[in-house]
């Protein structure tokens, strides 16, 4: 059975600080700092160049990615790590775009996506990409022979919204699309399965639940029935089947190493492998367990206390993923001052005050401390002060 | 007047080793281990997702930027880090692809050019790019009104033969085409100049002669007359012009930011910023002139007393980088005897001894040394074993 108490020693979090905000940016793991220095000292600094072979770094974005593969169903060898989120919904993209329908160039998505990937979209426009956006309760319909790929985040940012990835992805199939997944807010968070789902690629960062630190690597993976053909337009020597050959026409590597591009990030990654380890000996299905408890807990709590907020997201857990968010005229103000006091959640334009749960280092203590700040705060209306209300840059 | 010597003391170099491979990968600064713990513990540990703000790690990736701006001969403000050199060189090049005449859709280069770059145009087929690849010496005479954008890396990875910059961007913009050029080998060891280069588009990866670690992020540069236009296809939330307003359309920021795509490496950049201090009160003019003391003795010493050996780099120090290759029949081999007895320089297919000059951590008894070596391997054939050939997976 799985031990939080255990897990929940392995993170540092600051005294006097309710963290809910592991959903936008996990806490450092006790190990992080050592392991960086281990790879700076002993790997970079002590073996040079020839870290590359002799402490793994070459074959480091796979090793590392078989790990995350364990959390979202996927198969070892089928994730490979890299980049960012965004570049890899790019590389996700444009590969399903080549592999759909030359007759159809239709990208659907939703307007709960996060923008980033609908960026990502408009860009391929000059590969004839045409992005279609219609709200997250409209998807479903709009599946339909035009599209070329579906294109979806499972987990809302906002509202915390889950979308059935099964249901979409075979209504997606059957209407002759491919369907991408961005895993951003349920890898580490919620029981996916892209293997069972048959998703065709699926993607996502690894700073928020897998806690790998600012600017960790993202993912990606491609279904095994699709890896060896799918090809992205951004294409890089370390996708290369020879890569040390070093010869002027790309040959894509055999599965999932092709959507490598350049230089990965070695210490970056070394201390997302760190932080993986509070994953080990615990199952997806436990976390999700604890995860609705917290959950359910927290939104029981607040709306017996806070009757001036509105949840905003879905009261059926198994709708939701794991975080959970409520709407306030004032959001931005009354999370400046939650945070002032030691409740981390963040705010998102332009009403939306969220929380994320997460087992590996939060309790009922915390969801109960969380509770009963929010509580004070809007009682006394201590938010509603010039400094709650001055914007910075990152909010 | 620069002291190499002080520079030399902030580099961790293994006892017994003549580093002859920081155009691979620069050794590790001494501070970088407590650096990074810093940025672990007191920004990420301490301040949590608040560090967006409070530890500067929003700006970081321009912030950076503005510190090799100063080594390529670029402006504050025009330069930004991020990604990987490969993916840099893809925006750059699609960027340039839209700035050109829509009537041309050529994007020449040369089979000099490191592979990467090559594979990177060729994925960009998919919006109409043609690569056409020519020898280096015959880049001046493909110049012509086909040209869309020329693409080039100024110093060629394996013969350390150095373009002409100004020249044949000056011969692109006759033509009516876009440079870009790749300074891969070029930042941190040779006095380029984009701004008096005139280029459009300039790119560079920050872990050879920037000595930022294995992995560090890329750089890029965009002319200031038409940095407010260039548009690459591959876009991201960090590029916007508002990224924290969420809007569902892309809007890209004003000037260089607008090729930020994801969430930065921020723990990497610390690195890769405290690597920087060793450029501190040091030109590019001083490191580019003491680069070639040690080149051209390294040159000297190896011709005169290894026979075997047939110079690959141009013998005039002006048309070369800061790197030195020989050829030899069993370079594999040859090279992998030379790396256990401490002379690490590498080997590149199919016949290459390469050697990098990096005057911020060697001097004369370095090159000496290797000299030395170099001629005792190959006087005794001590190279012609069979472990030295026997290929590894990073070569």
């Amino acid at each position: 059975m799985a031990d939080f108490n255990r897990t929940r020693a392995l993170f540092h979090i600051p005294e006097g600080v309710s963290y809910l905000d592991g959903n936008s940016l996990g806490p450092m793991p006790l190990a992080a700092a050592d392991r960086a220095a281990a790879v700076i000292r002993d790997e970079w600094g002590g073996q040079l160049i020839g870290g590359w072979n002799s402490a793994g770094w070459y074959v480091q974005p796979r090793r590392v990615g078989d790990r995350i593969a364990r959390l979202i169903g996927a198969g070892p060898g089928e994730v490979v790590m890299g980049d960012t989120l965004t570049v890899k919904v790019f590389q996700a993209v444009s590969a399903a775009l080549k592999l759909a329908s030359a007759r159809r160039n239709v990208v659907l998505s939703d307007s709960g996506n996060f923008p980033s990937d609908l960026y990502a979209v408009q860009g391929l426009s000059a590969m004839g990409a045409e992005l279609r956006v219609v709200a997250p309760e409209e998807v479903e319909a709009a599946i339909d022979e035009s599209i070329a790929v579906l294109m979806l985040t499972e987990v809302d940012y906002r509202t915390g919204r889950r979308h059935d990835m099964p249901a979409l992805t075979a209504k997606a199939h059957a209407a002759g699309a491919i369907a991408v997944w961005d895993l951003a807010h349920s890898a580490g968070a919620v029981d996916v399965d892209v293997t069972s789902g048959d998703a065709d690629f699926a993607v996502g960062c690894s700073y928020k639940y897998l806690n790998g630190g600012p600017g960790a690597p993202a993912f990606i993976w491609a279904n095994p029935r699709i890896a060896a053909e799918a090809q992205p337009i951004l294409q890089g020597w370390m996708g290369h089947d020879a890569p040390f050959d070093f010869v002027t026409d790309y040959r894509p590597a055999g599965g999932i190493e092709r959507m490598r591009v350049g230089t990965p990030p070695v210490i970056a990654m070394s201390i997302l492998d760190a932080a993986l380890d509070a994953f080990d000996g615990i199952t997806m299905a436990e976390i999700r367990a604890r995860s609705i408890e917290l959950s359910q807990r927290f939104i029981a709590g607040v709306e017996a206390a806070c009757p001036g907020l509105r949840l905003n997201s879905p009261r059926d857990p198994m709708a939701r993923g794991s975080q959970v968010s409520f709407c306030h005229d004032e959001a931005y103000a009354v999370m400046q001052a939650l945070i002032a006091r030691g409740v981390v959640g963040d705010y998102r334009a332009p009403d939306v005050l969220r929380f994320g749960f997460t087992p590996l280092y939060l309790n009922e203590g915390d969801v109960d401390r969380a509770v009963s700040i929010i509580s004070e705060v809007l009682d006394t209306g201590a938010w509603d002060r010039p400094e709650f209300k001055q914007r910075q840059a990152v909010t």
